[in-house]
């Protein structure tokens, strides 16, 4: 390879994701940017998975989508078409997409556009629809498909005049430096950059032609939604992860990722290959009148957060988030964020935490440090209910499965000729 | 007395404050709201003072207020009109109000206004008017003067249009709750809470008859002026501090403030009266081009936030603000909020702090405690330069001198017929 040791080129990956420059330049109709979304296509979360091995909530928002397109007009219809096979599926991660939850983005759904300007590489995330019944937790009502409606028609239309007023876009790097020091982690809790979100885009909404009762409403709507960002972050993720991935070499995580069934990592060393085994489910906090046993297995996308080296990786910057997710108190917290850093090759200068001495966030996880110690990552997440069309039921933690990362360590090995004892 | 213990009479003191329910109600011209802002009037900063025992800063912002008012043309009249005693000085506190820095207040400023919808009464406090040459920091030029009649005659109003949408004004127990939880301590921090209360409002802004090119500036005013929420806290503590000197028995601080000469509490058994003593000069960091030897003496009510339990008593809250006022890391952020709690009888269940264990902010100084510890309590300040008409130069922190609490205690221990031995 073109690096003297693994160890050198683990310093090129992680160089690639602390010096990406991420921007959040457009929100677009999925299909504009994503050919794949041509016909009945379907994108999920996780790696690959057929309609019929997936579980409730995934199928949930599957139906929904197929509402949202219309290609069926009501519940029976759209899962005639799914148990026919008529859809086509594929991973958002294929497409330089990412998806939290069920992850299930179709042709005319809105999605965010962040370019890393380092690399000039581009990665998609529908937006962030609220809290309650939604289409990522598998709910597919008249008020889910209207929403999604007035997000693809207004929401998305509105931001992206606004983004066209900026200087290239939103300085992500800028933002979430904020929002470190304000508590959020970015996967369960990202109330301080959302509220920044709204401060940074504000002047140029107002600015922008767009009619009223619009401004009114996209501005109550981004007041109202505290995990908007969310999604921004998981496409900021994805960017830099995805320019990371370019080096092809080394035992870096570039992606995490859950379909329901099966937990998968990708590894910068082994290209664009799936090392995966089956998920946990979350342990957590739930909603009044729901417990543990209705919670689907572990699921979403939204774990490129925790591969970037935030989520769960960071949760001492979030003590508050710690509580919701059933983690303990700010001891707690720490000793988290000092248990990832043990499968961390370094710390991200772009994200100091205050409540870890200013200590950036861990970056790089090695899955030879994950397999020698036995640590798995810790992600953060939302709980969906596993029947379909009931939506969230809590949040909670979940580690990633050590069977991923003995599976990779061993093609690696391979790869590089060595023992993988 | 009506409690059969000075303890009895604290707890009554710190129910009131923890009791106390402060909405942000309206904004209003000064004059309309303080009768004895009539003729030529200001009001300052601290226990009284004149205006030739005034540092610069503090008369730098008076000339500020003369040239707002239109008393004088220039400098030079303003300066005469001051000098010969034309004008008269009242401290802010003596009239339901509160004034940051110099806290130089005329007839014609917007103030903002808060009730305690417990007790009924209300506090009065100028708004945030950004960072670099503003009035409070002693800065008096056109562009000083010219943002301050925009604030009176566009942002004031605005706000006040959005304020009577809403049902009753905005509950500022919530929003502080939110707030420190990141990383706001409201009195060198407020960035959260200035996120969050652009939040808050904008849906009541966009709804409000007010003219598109003056929602624009208006919205995009409170998106830059992070330190927009003191004002707000200011006023909210005055209104919930003045609440609790309604008990009029006990030892408890209800207020501590600075007029740049003289450092003054008052105790809540000893009403009205000032217990005063030299104040501190604060340390920090300084702005580039400036260093300690150009700092102005401690000044400006805004430490009503310490006494309400907010500020550098929550230090712990907001290790990012630590940095900025020079006083460390995480751990001494600690320090001082474990400092700040031997001198305070309680804690306010209403400002859980994640990164104190979900303890609740200090609340409750007795001077009894800080005599006998001798632990004075420390205060986040801004930092004029000593000059008028330059303006802020850092940030730091000051410790209240001791000699207030020794005076204030020997005058209680006169009331209640003790030794104050």
């Amino acid at each position: 390879m073109k690096y003297n040791s693994i160890d050198e080129a683990n310093q090129a990956v992680v160089s690639k994701i602390t010096d990406a420059q991420p921007f959040l330049i457009d929100v677009v109709t999925a299909k504009s940017v994503i050919p794949e979304l041509n016909g009945k296509v379907l994108l999920h979360a996780g790696p690959p998975i057929k309609y019929e091995e997936m579980t409730g909530p995934m199928q949930g928002s599957c139906v929904g989508a197929a509402l949202f397109e219309g290609w069926a007009q009501n519940e029976q219809e759209a899962r005639a078409l799914l148990q026919n096979g008529e859809i086509t599926f594929i991973p958002c991660h294929h497409v330089n997409a990412v998806g939290p939850m069920g992850g299930i983005t179709s042709a005319n759904m809105a999605v965010l556009v962040v370019e890393n300007k380092t690399d000039g590489n581009r990665a998609y995330c529908t937006m962030n629809e609220g809290i309650g019944k939604v289409l990522r937790f598998g709910a597919y009502s008249e008020e889910v498909v209207n929403r999604l409606k007035w997000m693809a028609e207004v929401l998305g239309p509105s931001l992206a005049k606004a983004l066209k007023l900026t200087d290239g876009g939103l300085n992500l790097n800028v933002l979430v430096a904020k929002a470190i020091t304000m508590g959020d982690e970015f996967h369960q809790r990202n109330i301080a950059a959302s509220a920044l979100f709204l401060k940074e885009i504000l002047p140029y909404l107002l600015r922008a032609d767009i009619a009223p009762e619009d401004l009114t409403a996209v501005a109550k709507f981004l007041a109202d939604t505290d995990q908007f960002y969310l999604n921004v972050m998981m496409a900021h993720c994805k960017a830099v992860m995805d320019a990371a991935r370019t080096i092809q070499e080394g035992s870096i995580v570039t992606a995490m990722t859950r379909n329901g069934k099966e937990f998968g990592i990708r590894v910068s060393g082994m290209g664009d290959q799936w090392f995966t085994a089956p998920v946990n489910t979350p342990q957590g906090l739930f909603f009044t009148g729901y417990s543990q046993e209705d919670a689907n297995p572990d699921i979403g996308d939204s774990a490129i957060t925790e591969s970037f080296g935030v989520g769960g990786m960071t949760m001492v910057a979030a003590p508050g988030v710690t509580r919701f997710v059933g983690a303990g108190g700010f001891d707690d917290a720490l000793a988290i964020s000092d248990e990832m850093q043990e499968i961390c090759i370094g710390n991200n200068s772009n994200l100091p935490i205050p409540t870890w001495n200013f200590q950036g966030a861990p970056v790089g996880i090695d899955i030879r440090k994950v397999v020698e110690t036995g640590i798995t990552p810790i992600i953060n997440t939302g709980i969906a209910h596993k029947q379909a069309g009931i939506g969230q039921v809590g949040a909670g933690t979940v580690r990633a499965p050590l069977a991923c990362f003995e599976k990779a360590l061993v093609a690696l090995a391979e790869k590089y000729g060595v023992s993988a004892e």
